[in-house]
């Protein structure tokens, strides 16, 4: 019985450290490609300004490649329920977000790129899954492995792209059997990525200060502020999609007009500093404590013209700018260090519209360092206590009520 | 409606705001005074050493108090399922852990605290929620709340026992509904415990290689070897138990034969180096990287020896001490530093025999610093995914299995 046992456990450990060093090497070789393109793109859109007046020819492409031979891809959620049921992201996928996410960040759309490394990993993983014949338990191991994977080798932050794949499908839920292969994949990939010139993304959190009465309690105030826009971004998405659909039928139109009105609030601004996925935005917030007032707001908007309109990446980094923007509006308000504010902005308000405290507090760690733990904390926990049942994924669930000790499992509002 | 919602959200945040904060408060105090009085125990044990030979007389004391006061009392184990089920920790817990865990450490008894910490803060959360009449889905979370603030006060690390709290019950699931009160009640607890100046338990590692290849693939057969050690340190806790309720039934008599085979095999070995927690073990293996090459064999035998023959304290202590004098000894015989292996080995035997990696993963952060955190994913996530379904305690629940990617829901083997 031991004997049957052991072989058990080590072959299973054998198969999967195989796998994950496979799904790791491809998807983060995939994703750093895909790093590289999008430094690429942005660098030329900043040298070439002119281009930002092409956004509506951008999308008119990529909503004509969706209509024409992605008609079946059903984007971030698509790979959420693959986790979970029988579902499929088709090999398709990959090359597709590739491509879009590259033409949205090209001409300054607001959007980031974290779901297209959660679809292009998927999509990937899915595909290896299929080829080596595993059943339809390990398929939803690999495809967790081919997301970890991508995030991570873009982002530089292996541990919260692990625990990112566990957490996200079903908030409450924590699909340890993906554990190891996760970590693993993720690991290889952040070094793969890192060994070919990917910069990690990390900023300096230039204030800490001592966890007190007072800066605790200035802190709660934050957090239940960023629980508020996180709400506010939700709905504001929600909101844009709704009066797109209901006047704007035609993909086309829709993406040309919704293109146009990105166009003219940019040019009302008159900054460039919305287009993109805002990394700027984040790392003066951060690293000077200082913000334009209503950045955030703009951010949400832009956002949702963009991404509702057919444009493609994804909304967790546009999250992480309103989040850092607004972190440091609030602290510069109450007197409390806003580079730390804003660092604990980001963690905050990604939890609030992720539904994934774990994964916040470590992609914290992973990007601001560990000295400033106790705001996190404090941050990210308040955050998703207050942020009630509103998320980005239509297909993620909420296992346990946020608010009594039972089980609910539902789905959240988008 | 939105109404209605709004103020749903802010009653729930402020009522577990400040309940948390008296929990935090009550329990870490409660914790503080337990702290201080192991410390004072065990620098008197020192002291004196002729105290040692009191270990039976103590035995008979815990073992008297226990059939006489405390009848019902079912330990970690119904801490547990109280977070579960419509159980109760009795108050009385209370004081009978406390004084039951200084007197074994006072006679130098292999054993830990974290056991009491838990037993101590459980018992004190539920009685306040029974006093305010809160109601059962209710009390689950305010016993998680006293669960972590005594754990944190106690240790140190808020955030290792805030999430310790929501995953040891059921492997697999969180419970978040309790992350922002185990949270708030941790830091009030960890800063009150400080401010009265316990010291967080923190021990430095003095030389962290660089991940590649060879570093990685030595950490990979360090934590396998980890996984391995407990397995055999669950069975032997199993082991003992059998054949002490099989030879010796009566309470009284299993205690002092107990105390008196602690006696023999420590007067054998010709140290009190394996006497209570073991901190001094581990502090020696992580930061120079010694230890005697059979080190964690002896703490495990004497270990199960102590707590099995009805001694009180706890496991996970002399776990951690287990996993870092068996990873000081894996890194000297691999080549690799033997202070990152050791604090490696503590966080992968403590993730084996709990089956809680996520805090096993902060727990080295807050004791060992966030240099090392790959090495500690690889450690953790492998020892988890090899260790089987062993486990300290027997009302916790593996909910998915190790090995496929279903559900299962099967309890622990201890």
């Amino acid at each position: 019985y031991y004997g049957q046992e052991i072989k058990r456990d080590v072959g299973n450990l054998v198969k999967w450290l195989f796998l994950a060093v496979v799904v790791g090497c491809v998807t983060g070789a995939a994703s750093t490609l895909f790093s590289f393109a999008l430094k690429g793109v942005t660098a030329y859109r900043k040298a070439n300004e002119w281009i930002f007046l092409l956004l509506p020819v951008m999308g008119l492409i990529i909503v004509f490649l969706y209509e024409k031979i992605g008609k079946e891809d059903g984007g971030t959620n698509q790979v959420l329920s693959t986790v979970r049921s029988q579902d499929d992201v088709p090999l398709l996928s990959a090359p597709l977000i590739f491509i879009s996410t590259a033409l949205t960040h090209l001409a300054g759309g607001s959007a980031g790129r974290e779901g297209a490394a959660i679809q292009l990993g998927g999509s990937i993983a899915n595909q290896l899954g299929r080829w080596i014949h595993l059943d339809e338990e390990d398929r939803h191991v690999i495809v967790m492995c081919g997301m970890s994977a991508a995030f991570s080798a873009l982002f530089g932050t292996p541990m919260a792209a692990a625990v990112f794949a566990l957490e996200v499908v079903s908030v409450g839920v924590m699909y340890y059997t993906a554990l190891m292969p996760c970590m693993i994949a993720s690991l290889i990939a952040s070094q793969f990525a890192a060994g070919m010139g990917v910069t990690p993304e990390s900023f300096h959190v230039v204030d800490i200060p001592a966890l007190s009465l007072e800066t605790g309690l200035k802190m709660v105030i934050v957090a239940v502020g960023c629980a508020v826009v996180s709400i506010i971004f939700c709905m504001v998405l929600n909101a844009v999609a709704g009066l797109y659909a209901k006047w704007l039928k035609n993909p086309y139109i829709r993406v040309v007009v919704g293109a146009c009105l990105v166009i003219a609030v940019t040019l009302l601004l008159r900054t460039d500093e919305y287009m993109g996925s805002g990394a700027e935005l984040i790392a003066k917030a951060v690293e000077t404590g200082q913000t334009d007032t209503f950045a955030f707001l703009w951010k949400i908007i832009l956002t949702a013209l963009t991404m509702r309109a057919g444009f493609r990446g994804g909304e967790i980094v546009p999250s992480f700018c309103v989040g850092a923007t607004f972190g440091c509006v609030m602290g510069n308000l109450l007197g409390l260090s806003p580079s730390i504010c804003a660092a604990c902005g980001m963690a905050a308000v990604f939890c609030g519209v992720t539904n994934c405290p774990i994964t916040s507090i470590l992609i914290a760690f992973e990007m601001f360092g560990f000295r400033g733990v106790s705001f996190y904390l404090i941050a990210v926990s308040i955050s998703y206590a207050a942020s009630g049942y509103y998320g980005l994924y239509k297909n993620q669930t909420i296992v346990y009520s946020k608010y009594k000790a039972k089980y609910v499992n539902r789905h959240t509002r988008v």
